[in-house]
């Protein structure tokens, strides 16, 4: 087993260093090759040093996988990195479905791992408050690989269901109408005022957060690297925080109480 | 500023110090005192040293934050700990929640940060393939705080709009019927060959995940660590792995093509 090669799928978290795992750092460090966009590689800077690097383009990624399999099945030790966590619309789906349609069963060379990150949702939740405190779904609004009736379909079932929903890939240079057409779904479900947080390069150096509401934001502040939050009917905004009630409120009564309590 | 009490909600990752990020570990560091859940303050181990503790129960949440704000207040750097993300069905809520009801404002003491974790949904996806691939909600089974009946509308949505669904808090020893209702929900809507992922005590010392389908599951199998996640309606099972594909062979054609291709 010992020159078997290994495949380590990292989500190297949402942007910044200090978003990364442990577990993300030491298989960082164990891999002699690293496959990965561009501008994810970019960001790992200092931790690529003395490493093969492989940077490809956005829409590469059946290469990016194929080339890893390649390598690690040639014995060597290679990362795959995908931003925030490799499994939510990263790069451990299209490597596990390519890996399996070749044919690799268990016990098969290379070794797989995948080493979980810190969400873009997490990453992007954390910097606002606390929205996704109660049941929530992401969906994201690029209809290249998915049929837009069936994103619609889901847009719709979670407005009309009040989860709170993070929308993933909502717009692009070429990919307007999307955003405009949520919008639109959500408002025939949900007040005009729900809050809206929308994050784009969350925890990177030209982070842009904005807190407003589903009729009153503007799609043109969003591109592809922004994450929008919508809350659900119960989502409130105060002193620049947006808050989802788990329901302690209602069960235990007004909040501000337990505290005194405590005093 | 520089004797500002400052809170550092820390979200801690699934259970293994390894699944902390950087950015924890150093709030973790910095931190004077420690307050969580008992077994989660036991996981962080020697992490803790020198550290003033206060482990608390399972269901003293606004005790936990009740607490956490006072020490703040009084000029402590107090960090109040979470499993997985601090803002899914985490402590980041509650604490907001109570901070903002008792007049908080921007600018006030305490100085509050929330530091991301990597999820259970997400560390749970990584152990079983990349069941997330897809568009997916998390929903919790615990009418404790939520009215069933608002659980069992989102249940429907998930089942009927092809999420995948990761089911959190779905069973203890006195709330056992949730997860035969929820079961019957998704039958009604899904295929019983729907695969499901049962992970209990993921990434924990005595983790077990089995791989299993909607209408075979044991839910005798499930307990108050457990998260499932069930499928959609392309969520396919091959060599122990679940797999949701993203849509790539439907666009590009067989995915063993691009390997072939690259070889």
């Amino acid at each position: 087993m010992d020159n078997q090669g290994q495949l380590l799928v990292i989500g190297i978290g949402p942007g910044h260093r200090g978003g990364m795992t442990l577990d993300g750092m030491e298989a960082l460090a164990a891999s002699e090759v690293v496959i990965g966009y561009g501008p994810y590689l970019k960001q790992l800077g200092s931790l690529l040093q003395g490493k093969e690097l492989m940077a490809r383009g956005m829409r590469q990624e059946l290469e990016r996988c194929a080339e890893a399999i390649r390598l690690a099945k040639e014995g060597k030790v290679v990362a795959l990195v995908s931003s925030g966590d490799a499994g939510i619309y990263g790069m451990a789906g299209p490597l596990w479905e390519m890996l399996l349609a070749s044919g690799w069963r268990e016990g098969d060379a290379p070794l797989v791992r995948v080493i979980p990150g810190v969400s873009a949702v997490s990453a992007c939740s954390a910097l606002v408050g606390a929205p996704l405190t109660h049941d929530f779904c992401t969906i994201s609004l690029s209809d290249l690989l998915t049929p837009w009736d069936v994103i619609c379909m889901r847009l719709e079932a979670a407005a009309r269901a009040d989860f709170v929903t993070a929308l993933y890939n909502p717009r692009s240079r070429r990919r307007t109408q999307q955003l405009v057409d949520a919008r639109l779904i959500f408002l025939q479900h949900r007040d005009p005022q729900t809050p809206v947080a929308i994050i784009r390069d969350g925890w990177r150096a030209d982070q842009w957060v904005q807190l407003t509401d589903l009729v009153t934001f503007d799609v043109e502040r969003v591109d592809m690297n922004t994450t929008l939050i919508i809350g659900n009917s119960r989502t409130f905004v105060q002193e620049g925080r947006m808050v989802t009630p788990r329901g302690y409120a209602d069960k235990y009564g007004p909040l501000q109480q337990a505290l005194e309590d405590e005093g």
